[in-house]
């Protein structure tokens, strides 16, 4: 009954094993919650609420939807679970759409709000139609009460034959319900919006017919004037900078109010917007007393944390925390100011960082469903071929991180059907190409070639794959298991004999007319060492051929940065990596941004920074992907990470790169892991599972109840016992 | 450039050729439509009226939904097209949803209602997301205006570079616009309604707190309550019979009202029912003077008409007409009281009534749409496998009769999905039996078995292909048409080694365990003579082994009926379908019927009549496949019937089948053929289209114009030009 596995790890060379025996039965007890809640057909409420934030976005006061195809929810869902009651019960129904309720088959009149169940063995059924809204449902009896343990289907198949006699040979898949904390009657999940708090701005000027407005660092939310009165035009700019906002022209996001006010009102904006600077400006008929905004967030506890001595990270640490809070909003989004949108890649590391502050487990699922839809699938994820992959990627973390086996089990079919489109677009030589439609992004960089396969493209592949192979396993399609994993250890093999170039010691950057490209680029190098795809000689060569090599085309978006700097710590660079945090985000402090930026070049000078896209304002200043420095320091610095699913083993690898000291928590499905480490001593508080703390130490490590292993010449491993306090002593290298 | 063809047609032995080159320029030229109309994506605004309109069933006052998946339409659609201007023009734009507006890709600030579009070849985009309803446009400038040439899609792809370069390197099909009639801009797909009129009852009997109506005959509509008044519950108990109506615990509609009226109102109940009686009931506390209805009708203009010396037959024409309109609403359906759904088996009848009353494209269209859905696929249509190739059966019958190639080119890939869906579900021999989810219906008929492969599935599957075949050949899917060709002639062969028995005459009803069973039903064996997949030996024995032959099951519903007599009428046997009509459509009009019903055993007395499904009033007592008479006069009495596409060709074979005279019209897509015919004359105005007279007679027939070919002893043919009237000397046989 115990299954073992290995798998390789992303960032890492550990192998870890885990017992499937063991996480069922942990991480379905959630199923079973005592509380009623709303519940819906899994992805539809996550698709429904994607859609409504995504359209959101504006352009210069103009609708700007997502150019592929948005999916919808079902408009008819069946609800049912079977109930073994002692006692009559009387039950109340609330349902977003119409509806009708049967027991045992049998229809009660009409569209009741409270039935009364008989004692004994029965089974509820409700039916709700709704095409506006996601239909859900939210039952509450005293042992009937809806939550995940009800199962829903779309297509219910019961008919009746002549006689009159009910059928239901239906083959169709009955799913367990998809739920949040939709936990009263009255939280009805069409109704859901983030929480607002009122903030008033440091300053504003106001000079005849307009005001200029400054919140003091980057915020998000809406307008609200006070004492709007007279009649005329009022159009507000908005501006991540000043000279945005002051730049009517070329600002990225406008308002237009028509205002026709006989005495003073309150008027709030209806769509929210990212900003510091609000410009206003108005007609001569118009007049207002002053501004202020209300801010709109998601309010996720923040778990983990970290500090040290060097005040500039600790400001870095502390801007990457408010970054990554301004885009992680009803989903991870990318940037607050222009797209708003849910984009796999960057989605991709919200995801890492949420698991090192807000292990937010919903929010990370709401964004992989967002994001995956709805069969058919007609395109790649955003349309864009490494986003797909990274949407795999995603889930290998989030299995590994939280351990939760239902979202695989539930979405597999999902996956099989995005990757039966990945399959189906492989060419003659079982590579991907772009085909008419696809989108090969990669990075934002200048001239980056995407003509022909890429060995990046082959790699995201590879590893998706690997994923299919792992969620095969969890699903029990164990046909599809051994499919998976043999299309991807083939594809690896083919990946090294096509790009792997000796010569140059790296992996090229594409194959053309089925020759190797003389083009070194860093990212299928960088991944491939945190896929653990190269062997120790290559990594070595890499490093110094690829990513210590100035001549190969520099990385200018901390997106890309992120996978360059955890490749460099996951071969042990952290003493480097911290120069680079500092030089590149202490950059970007130093130019004043209270929240990081989409892309930054420190060879630009004044507004230049601003622009991208060939428009002048046209760069995102507060983007999710320049909050990395939180993974970072967490992973790789605190050095807590999961070696098996859901940290039922887990190794803590404290690494001061160049810091004096440094604490912090890291958080984990059972609790925060607390790690204090100076030169001399490192403290910490566990959690459940098995920790083991890795260390270099110039002596051997002592402490109360410790054992220590000797690996190799000053390199230790200390067994850490579940909820325990450690204090080691030892000497930094 | 001229491609000839030929193909089996249903319900005859004759093969037709068509010219593709000739019908693409005849029936694209709608395509150019000159007025401005409400336009969507193809299919949408069908789905989402259909899920509009089958939610409106009810069953005892409970909400009835479908139990198969209900689509949904695409919640954001661009639309586009290129115009080349000569001046300047001003253009208005109504849009259903949020939307803006793109000038060669530059878009408008807002979402603008009046766009100036200069002069020159400009490309306009709307871009519309509307999750309640279908994103729907209308745009009306001088040349500027929307209509089916716009091009739609759900995934425009377009996205830009680092540059700002915007791409559309789509590989998506853009899809030429839906459209229907909403020529206004006021008239918005959203709000569509059927029309309305009022009706009075014949007789209304009040008797202390309760009143029962009757309306005279069969209706559908919105019940009216005049002068209500006062305080407390008011049942509505509807009846297609008195009995029903009289029965509260019973009858299978109901309304509730909760009256609290303190002066005299109108009251109009909100959902339409089917009746002809209405027993009101209420509390002492309330009052009504009197009771109205309003009738709920599709309107379609009757094209064709019947007529002829037997009062009997031309009754039971007009109650059919009459059960017909009745059921010819939004969409075709199968009865208004009970399912009031579309069901593909009863639909496919109707296409064929419909082509000999209404000849209405739009409604065939529509229907059709709505059953197809969405992919998906993931069940049979209706879940039921029969209906499934009904739905292709019916295109392949659209095609014959309206020449129209547009729904074809548009909807090939939703056929080719539904087809693999069949090809997939095949088991080890290449045949269908039933899988779970699988409902195997063919007729209401007691202990009809499903078990095995049944060879009625099969010839159903088998003619589907060949629909397939033909279809890909429209569409351009050359590669296809060769394989669904040959998959057809692979299945027909098998189902004829596999099930004709030659010691019963008779293709047996199964195979169950690789065996032939020893039963012998009438489905198979009459579908193949109107399939023309028997051979003429085959057919005269099969006349008597089977359809003559009393010892075989009989049918008692009028849905197989009409096969049943088609497929006699196929075989000449006239005469006898005449008796039976007037029999069994007899039979009904004398127990009172006012419109043909779900089922008729002559044998049954009273009320027995009026139960089905285990249930005192479940049958139907206005079903659409009991109007088929109206099939059966227009095509094997008058004897018209299209030999190609879109009555290209066409043959008139009048057959008298007992009367002593008969006239009336015939509809196609280029005017109404009139056909009158008596024992010694024929008179007949014909339309466009070469149309060939084919007549039995004693002597050689005369008349003006007329080249008589003698085709053997006593049956003639006659060459008919367009648009021409013949009066023809005959002697009957």
């Amino acid at each position: 009954m115990l299954a073992m596995r290995s798998f390789f790890l992303p960032g890492g060379t550990i192998k870890y094993r885990l017992s499937f025996c063991l996480l069922l039965t942990v991480f379905t007890m959630n199923a079973f919650a005592q509380n009623a809640t709303w519940i819906w057909y899994p992805g539809d409420f996550e698709i429904s609420l994607a859609n409504k934030m995504q359209n959101r976005r504006t352009e210069r006061g103009t609708f700007f939807p997502v150019f592929w195809k948005m999916d919808n929810h079902y408009v008819l869902m069946d609800f049912h679970k079977v109930f073994q009651l002692d006692q009559p019960e009387k039950v109340s129904i609330f349902v977003e759409g119409e509806y009708n309720v049967k027991i045992d088959g049998k229809a009660f009149e009409g569209s009741p709000t409270e039935i009364e169940i008989p004692a004994g063995k029965h089974k509820i059924n409700i039916k709700v139609f709704n095409q506006a809204q996601v239909p859900a449902i939210f039952v509450k009896g005293t042992k009937v009460i809806s939550d995940s343990t009800w199962l829903v289907t779309f297509e219910d198949k019961e008919w009746i034959d002549e006689t009159g006699k009910t059928s239901d040979i239906s083959a169709t898949q009955w799913l367990n319900a998809g739920s949040w904390d939709f936990d009263s009657p009255l939280r009805r999940p069409s109704q859901f919006s983030l929480p607002l708090k009122k903030q008033s701005p440091v300053s504003t000027t106001k000079t005849g017919n307009s005001i200029l407005v400054d919140f003091g660092k980057e915020t998000f939310g809406y307008i609200q004037f006070h004492g709007l009165i007279g009649k005329g035009n009022l159009s507000i700019y908005y501006g991540e900078s000043r000279e945005e906002a002051l730049s009517p022209d070329h600002c990225e996001a406008l308002d237009r109010v028509k205002v026709d006010y006989s005495f003073k009102l309150e008027h709030r904006q209806f769509l929210s917007k990212a900003f510091r600077f609000v410009n206003i400006q108005f007609d001569p008929g118009v007049n207002l007393d002053s501004v202020s905004m209300w801010y709109e967030y998601a309010g996720l506890p923040e778990r983990g944390w970290f500090k040290c001595n060097d005040e500039e990270i600790n400001r870095i640490y502390d801007v990457s925390k408010y970054t990554f809070e301004l885009n992680t909003r009803e989903f991870f989004i990318d940037g607050i100011k222009r797209d708003r949108w849910i984009w796999s890649g960057d989605a991709y590391q919200s995801y890492l960082m949420n698991y090192y502050l807000y292990f937010d487990r919903p929010t990370v699922e709401r964004t992989m469903l967002a994001l995956r839809g709805k069969d058919p699938v007609t395109g790649h994820i955003n349309t864009i071929m490494d986003y797909t992959f990274y949407w795999f990627i995603g889930i290998y973390d989030y299995y590994l991180y939280t351990g939760d086996l239902t979202f695989i089990q539930q979405f597999y079919p999902r996956m099989q059907s995005l990757m039966d489109y990945c399959l189906s677009r492989r060419n003659k030589d079982g590579l991907l190409e772009g085909l008419p439609g696809d989108w090969l992004f990669i990075d934002w960089a200048a001239g980056l070639s995407k003509k022909g396969e890429l060995s990046f493209e082959q790699l995201l592949f590879c590893r998706s794959l690997e994923t299919m192979a792992l969620c095969a396993g969890i699903a029990g399609d164990h046909k599809g298991k051994g499919e998976y994993a043999k299309l991807a250890s083939d594809l690896k093999a083919k990946v090294f004999s096509l790009y792997w170039n000796p010569a140059k010691n790296a992996l090229v950057h594409s194959r053309i007319d089925g020759k190797q490209t003389d083009n070194v680029t860093r990212y299928s190098n960088m991944f491939s060492i945190f896929f653990n795809y190269f062997n120790d000689a290559q990594k070595q060569a890499v490093k110094n051929s690829v990513l210590l090599n100035d001549s190969i085309q520099k990385i200018t978006t901390p997106y890309m940065r992120f996978y360059e700097l955890e490749a460099l710590c996951a071969m042990g660079e952290q003493d480097h990596v911290m120069k680079e945090i500092k030089s590149y985000w202490g950059g970007m402090l130093k130019l004043g941004a209270t929240s990081f930026w989409e892309e930054y070049n420190p060879d630009k000078k004044g507004e230049e920074h601003y622009a991208m896209y060939g428009r002048q304002f046209g760069k995102s200043l507060c983007h999710a992907w320049g909050a990395s420095p939180i993974y970072l320091l967490g992973r790789y610095y605190l050095g807590v990470q999961p070696t098996s699913a859901g940290y039922a083993a887990y190794s803590i690898q404290p690494v001061l790169g160049g810091l004096q000291w440094m604490e912090g928590k890291v958080p984990t499905p059972s609790g925060d892991i607390l790690v204090y480490c100076d030169k001399k001593k490192i403290r910490i508080s566990t959690v459940k599972g098995n920790g083991t703390l890795k260390l270099k130490s110039k002596i051997k490590p002592t402490g109360k109840n410790i054992q220590v292993n000797i690996i190799s010449r000053d390199v230790y491993e200390i067994s850490l016992n579940p909820d325990s306090n450690y204090e080691i002593s030892y000497s930094a290298l």
